[in-house]
């Protein structure tokens, strides 16, 4: 019989098909198709700066100019951006619904300036790098006072949205209003601790590394694991053992430990699924100012976390209707596949 | 700049790109093949009974025998259910993790003998019948005092999760537990009805029908529209006009009036999008007890209604992680091109 779970956070219930679990090479998805160097034209190739946006910020070597060779990481405007860094929040009712402009910002990391090089598996130094030109982006937007939340993600495989272009990139979105998913975490993090006085993801914490059997690595200061009520097979979350709710909070020596462990983690999925689909998806603690309410708590009650999501099964009108999703490989199995590829070199 | 709106009902927000709106054309997706009436062996044709798990129920001419021919609609348990309806229910913790048994229903309603047939579009009498027999197998399963939820859907298309099987089926699943979407629906409905003393949908409703450019239809009992926070391009949702929680409520009379528009509103867009990959879904309210709270006050608050969702867009990392959703193409501008096909047959 499948086995419902319901996850301590939100509440969200997930069915878990416990018996003919779907082993990884039981997923087929589109392989990524690599881009070969050759593509001269690739904007985010070093030596091709002029067909970007114009930077806003690059990690370059000293000397080079903004727009020209010489950069290791470099942060443009989105060329097709949902939202827009200019004018002020302008937010009314229009009958009974309510609008608002599209103030905001999109930003693109172009993580290595190698066409073909996969940093998030193969360059921990260059992962390094991007991490803290992410912590530096974020701490500069969530200055600006419009905007109330700062998003991390990755797409990769066509059918996760990622792009075509074949050269490792992350985004940024920075919005004028809270996503409704970050505060629902937030609200239901924070009835956890009104009752517990403990924040739910140290639990989580204490209580995976209790029973083990979803943990996938351990380091000094983080650990990876695939969530009791994980969503999609081989879903993995990456959290830091002591509490924090800011990922841009981290110094230099947590970023190096945190690229560490995302890098082996990622490396284990990939020796595990192939050239898998995924959207990587940083939780973090929303902009914070001088506010009253349930925003007060937040450095207690909230812990920042990476979702790496998996897209190897689809969601279909059951998921969309009723916000429950069909899991056909529970967490403990997908564990046990990531834990056996030991031969993963550091 | 793009538009921000905010849903009245659960407070999502989506991202309406207002300038360089997608036009049907923009849309590529994977056109359904069709399966060719020469599949001798397609278990959901008239005279493979045989090949389906037994029948629970079926409409059928007198003196025919279940299991064999002479049926109109028939429904079948899902030979890969997701939960099942044998055992008790028994929820209980797992340290802080909460787990119940998968108990519940998975039914298929095979919707037309006839393999080729797309009654959604071109066969009234059988919409009709097949709607009949939606209500049935609801009220049918309502009457199981372990099941709080019956959700009613549809995928078609590779993308939306659809059947290769190219032979028209809708999914009935019944849950042991409310699912959080539905709840969220519910308890936003409550929260405007408490302030405003009116319902979300029939306020929404009157709003539609007066500034008019989101309507897509209109008859005696039931209106389409284009929602003004649709999520996806080409979203449409049809309401009855009057108040009513329980789709299964229904009369013959209104179940008529229901499929005509339904299947009106379906021609449109297939006219406009061609074969497109869609999910449907009923919104409903849940099975209903002697309980106290807000399902008290259920009958009131909520307003059932179907959410028809073209998947033409691909759903990626920024809306996984935020609940917020991109819509290239403004409700406004879809209702544009769907009105326009006014050379649909009635």
């Amino acid at each position: 019989m499948p086995e419902l779970r319901r996850d301590p956070i939100i509440g969200r219930w997930v069915i878990v098909a416990t018996e003919r679990a779907k082993r990884p090479t039981d997923f087929i998805f589109e392989k990524g198709k690599k881009v070969a160097r050759t593509q001269k034209k690739c904007p985010f190739c070093e030596g091709n700066e002029s067909l970007t946006t114009p930077e806003i910020y690059a990690l370059r070597k000293k000397g080079t100019r903004p727009n020209t060779p010489g950069w290791e990481v470099r942060v443009i405007p989105s060329i097709s951006p949902f939202l827009s860094p200019e004018g002020d929040l302008d937010r009314h009712g229009s009958g009974m619904y309510d609008i608002m402009n599209g103030v905001g910002a999109h930003e693109v990391l172009i993580a290595t300036p190698r066409h073909n090089s996969d940093i998030l598996i193969n360059d921990l130094p260059q992962l390094e790098k991007l991490n803290e030109v992410v912590i530096k982006r974020m701490r500069e937007l969530k200055k600006d006072k419009r905007l109330k939340y700062v998003l991390m993600f990755k797409n990769h495989g066509k059918v996760a949205g990622g792009s075509v272009l074949g050269h490792q990139h992350i985004q940024l979105i920075a919005t004028p209003v809270t996503p409704k998913r970050v505060k629902e975490e937030l609200v239901g993090s924070k009835r956890y601790f009104d009752y517990k006085d403990r924040c739910v993801f140290c639990d989580m914490i204490r209580q995976e590394l209790g029973v083990k059997q979803r943990v996938v690595l351990e380091s000094d200061d983080f650990l990876s694991i695939n969530p009791y009520c994980s969503r999609f097979p081989f879903e993995t979350w990456i959290l830091p053992k002591e509490h924090s709710c800011d990922f841009d909070s981290m110094d230099k020596k947590k970023v190096s430990c945190y690229s560490k462990i995302f890098q082996l983690t990622m490396k284990k999925l990939v020796h595990t699924l192939g050239d898998f689909p995924y959207n990587i998806i940083l939780h973090t603690a929303p902009c914070r100012r001088k506010q009253k309410g349930y925003w007060e708590t937040i450095e207690q009650d909230y812990h920042w976390h990476i979702e790496i999501m998996p897209r190897l099964t689809q969601v279909a009108g059951f998921e969309w209707g009723s916000g429950f999703y069909i899991n056909p490989t529970p967490p403990e199995e997908a564990c046990k596949y990531l834990k056996e590829t030991n031969n993963v070199a550091a």
